[in-house]
């Protein structure tokens, strides 16, 4: 394989793209392997679809060696399906829909839960044609509301997305780990660090996930993780719940003026000055804070609800939003507060929510924190301007409608499996596994008979790799303030061939080593440009980032030629390290001058060694 | 490569799906190939991907020996840039259209040319960068009024669509060329049959198009040759204008009553018998058919028009459209009419049509057949129930507001070349190539500085392979009674290797020999079922159709395997032959018993050759 830059359709910028926001965009734009074509919607160039396609055959191999079989499904597909499992209404408006000529609604997929399941439900019928696990790799379409970062978020993406289909839960379970390992084996070839952790299923239904994280601080994800081998997803991670507390010797509550207290802080130091408890000072984790917020459900139905938590915590909407799925949660605004005149802005309190609370049947919806367990005693405000609560107590004073996930989560809080603290880091999503379970398969009806000849409902797993995604993961681990460093698995070649000078004997010798080294099997991009100066092209091989950068220019009349590595072996990929920290001469070490007789084995051999590692 | 059909996802069916009108659908169905999710819109399983993956690779290799670069576009594209060129009208309801979150208008491409344009605008801007082609292997949308045949007009479909950027016309003219020799080489090497004949460019507009029709009686597209070389389809067919005939010695045109003709043929025979022609008898050709139609304009327009052909002719809907386009063609109807009281229905004539013949600004436009040269001499309707004029003539006596090709081709009409007559087939249009010239890089600004630094505006070509057509193509092409009969280059798997009766012995030897056969890079499909009988296996593997099928049976135990082609060579395609002609036995040709010790190097020679030719 052989591209010459003067053909190759590529134009490298010098400038950062004004929209890009992290490296991985910064660097696939200025190096030519992607272009904008809209918000969130990209064209791959001719370098970038050569990187995709390696990262797609990584999956494939994969996929194939855990017997998966891969099948195409359209993108446009009708309405029904996804009617029938209730998608067409959850996806809100993630979802791109639209009308043909004769006005029948369709949808540009997702995700493909529902067609594989109807695809097997045609062709299969006994438990002896499972288990099945079908793949492909595929376009995918979601109107995000934030495309952001390139190809990170992206409004069209591809993915690999595979299901997998067994008659009973310990099939499920195995089906499942082969996926597992097989996502383990894709990443680790593609040179991708990834922590798996536990995830949230959201609008994917289904009895439990995991998402293969690639830890980096630009990652839209937090998870957490503990020493004692605890990791989840933020979203996913449940509160230890306390054991709750007698509470016969509390005081009654009793509400108070309190005049001068916006702040917790200041309403605390009111409380253990006026107010104090006997057993130990109030702090801002025993006032109970009340938040409104505005659920807007598929069905277009907008809900107030409140979140009372400790108010040392703030609400992480993430947490709440995959709490009360498929709604989705907003801000509160002027026209809720007009439409509940019961909540006293600053002063809100449980008298005011919940049906218990009140006995109003239409009581605004009332979620507490599960760290308000009965017996604790709470600073909160009273439904009167200027005037809170005290010691009211959980469970004799106030209930709620049920509890939530809503508070952040913070460095040190306990992990929910007692394995200790837990740490905070952030990360790229780039694979997530599902046990659907059985959610598709009795909303289509797909059964198969058993041993017995009785129908039994298949139960499923879901299995995604951010394809082009990966591409971008890729471009964040690998590269420094020069450009892109890829490694030599998936990068567009192996080899970045600079003729320098204008002496033809310079052009023929590259030449030849080009003709060489591909006859070889070495895929070669060759700077054959006959009037761009040296650093130029210097410039545009660091940027473009081929992993080994031959120098054929005036050693040759000394009978050398340079080789040299885009990035010293063994250098930690700079993309994971913290930014600026890298010394740049690491990655650009002085060339080696090889006999230009032994040049072409030369380098083979340094690609061959590049490709085991 | 090796596939098990105990594991295989694929379901074949003894019976034709009920949808299914041409052998490509029922058998690419019914072996399991394909699957429909929507109307026009398939599924591809297993065996259909690989046969689409290598169709593909055919079509990949040949793009790269011309020296054009793969892209690849997103589908989803905003309406702007189509807006530009005014085919977001153009389109009409074959145009997929959708909004997303922000109420901006995007739309399915069904093509790419303003994407394209734009992308070479964005990073080329000298003479030095050109020429340059690009292509892209990539999923299309076209809202079909009749999808139909399965993958033969989808309404989500594979296209390979290339474009060429030249500085000047002879740059057009090579790399159109260079694209059309890359065509021929990938449909012979396809073995798919094509004629290349004159086209026209309807919505993509330009100067000049070419199709590759193969040619097949269940093609929709309708094509003319002569034995001189000339062919076109039949939309591109210019009528031989004939000289203009002097009219001096002409008689005065006369209105006479005319009861009881009903037809052409009984007006021809009161013209003889009545007003009689003095140099020769009048014929159908003699009488002037004004035909009403409604345009449906992309401005959503509607307009009454008047067509005028001789009698002998009908009109030719999709001829009338190619000529009228963007326009599309109507039946006129009762409103129609209403809005026209100057139509008088049956005796329509040049005296209500036309603005010179009215004086009318707001008269219906009237085209005229080229046939109607000034001075020949027409029977026609006198615009008044029950009365025709007689020895009207063009040119004296009434004009039209253009000329239009909407008159049907009949077998044995001149060439327009004068190469002889034409003869008339049918075929599917499986390649379309297109010299657009400036008109997309007009609209979209892209201009490159020539040698003088002067701006001068890019030339383009544009150059379509149906992918998924060409499979079904493929299809057409290679079938027989029992099912499908693939070339190895294309066949899902090279060899069907078949283990009949329950012997453990069989399943051995057929194991070992399908390890052989792949170690030798053989792509087998093993019939492993223990359970299925014999007859069932050797009809999927009829159906399924690999060129060769290899039988582990009863014959073990006298050391020998059956190795049979699943096409007699050198046999003529039987899709190419007239339905019900062939005869079943020459498809099914009896096997050769060929040691066990001597199969796989026999099996492996037997694809290699297949292979080759």
């Amino acid at each position: 394989m052989l591209l010459r830059m003067s053909t190759l359709f590529v134009r490298t910028l010098r400038e950062d793209p004004a929209d890009a926001e992290v490296p991985s965009h910064r660097l696939l734009v200025r190096a030519g392997y992607i272009r904008r074509a809209a918000p969130g919607i990209y064209t791959w160039l001719p370098l970038g679809l050569r990187v995709l396609a390696k990262v797609e055959a990584v999956v494939r191999e994969e996929m194939a060696a855990i017997g998966a079989q891969e099948v195409h499904f359209p993108a446009l597909l009708p309405r029904e399906p996804y009617e029938e499992t209730g998608r067409w209404t959850e996806y809100g408006p993630n979802l791109f829909r639209l009308r043909d000529r004769r006005e029948n609604d369709y949808l540009l997929a997702p995700t493909h839960e529902e067609m594989f399941t109807l695809l097997v439900k045609d062709l299969y019928s006994s438990y002896k044609d499972l288990p099945v696990t079908l793949y492909q790799i595929q376009t995918k379409y979601r109107d995000e509301a934030r495309p952001r970062a390139g190809l990170l978020r992206g409004r069209e993406f591809i993915m690999k997305d595979a299901y997998s289909f067994d008659v009973d839960d310990a099939g499920l379970e195995a089906s499942y780990q082969h996926q597992r390992e097989a996502y383990q084996r894709i990443f680790s070839r593609l040179g991708l660090e990834f922590v798996i952790v536990s995830a949230v299923s959201g609008a994917m239904g289904g009895s439990g996930s995991e998402e293969f994280l690639m830890p980096t601080p630009i990652g839209e994800d937090t998870f957490v993780r503990s020493a004692g081998g605890y990791a989840a997803n933020v979203e996913a991670v449940t509160t230890p719940v306390p054991d709750a507390l007698p509470y016969e010797d509390a005081p009654a509550a009793h509400v108070e003026d309190t005049p001068d207290t916006p702040t917790i802080d200041s309403l605390v130091a009111v409380a253990n000055a006026r107010y104090p408890r006997a057993d130990r000072p109030w702090t801002a984790a025993d006032t109970l804070k009340n938040v409104v917020v505005a659920l807007q459900h598929p069905s277009g139905e907008r809900e107030v609800v409140v979140v009372g938590l400790p108010g040392d915590r703030e609400v992480d909407v993430k947490r709440l939003e995959a709490s009360l799925a498929p709604a989705t949660v907003e801000t509160a605004g002027e026209a809720d507060f007009a439409r509940h005149p019961e909540l006293v802005k600053g002063y809100i309190g449980p008298g005011a929510l919940g049906r218990a609370n009140t006995g109003r049947e239409d009581a605004i919806r009332y979620l507490l924190d599960p760290r308000v367990v009965p017996g604790t005693r709470w600073v909160t405000g009273a439904d009167q301007p200027g005037r809170h609560v005290f010691d009211l107590v959980a469970g004799r004073d106030f209930v709620a409608d049920g509890t939530v996930e809503a508070a952040e989560v913070r460095a040190g809080d306990p992990a929910p499996d007692g394995s200790g603290p837990l740490e905070l880091a952030r990360g790229i999503e780039i694979g997530h596994i599902f046990q659907l379970g059985r959610k598709y398969a009795q909303a289509l009806g797909l059964t198969v008979l058993d041993q017995n000849g009785k129908a039994v409902t298949v139960t499923m797993g879901s299995y995604g790799v951010g394809v082009s995604r990966a591409v971008a993961a890729l471009a964040e681990t690998n590269h420094d303030d020069a450009g892109l460093t890829w490694p030599a698995a998936v990068a567009p070649a192996h080899v970045h061939l600079v003729a320098t000078g204008k002496d033809p004997a310079v052009f023929s010798a590259a030449e030849e080593l080009a003709a060489d080294l591909v006859g070889q099997g070495v895929e070669v991009l060759y700077d054959d440009r006959p009037k761009v100066s040296p650093g130029v092209k210097f410039a545009d091989a660091e940027l473009i980032g081929a992993p080994v950068v031959v120098v054929v220019g005036r050693g040759l009349a000394e009978g050398v030629v340079e080789v040299r590595l885009r990035r010293a072996p063994g250098t930690a990929a700079p993309g994971t390290a913290a930014p600026g920290t890298a010394a740049p001469d690491a990655h650009r070490p002085s060339g080696e001058q090889v006999p230009v007789a032994d040049v072409a084995a030369h380098v083979s051999r340094l690609v061959a060694d590049l490709l085991a590692n």
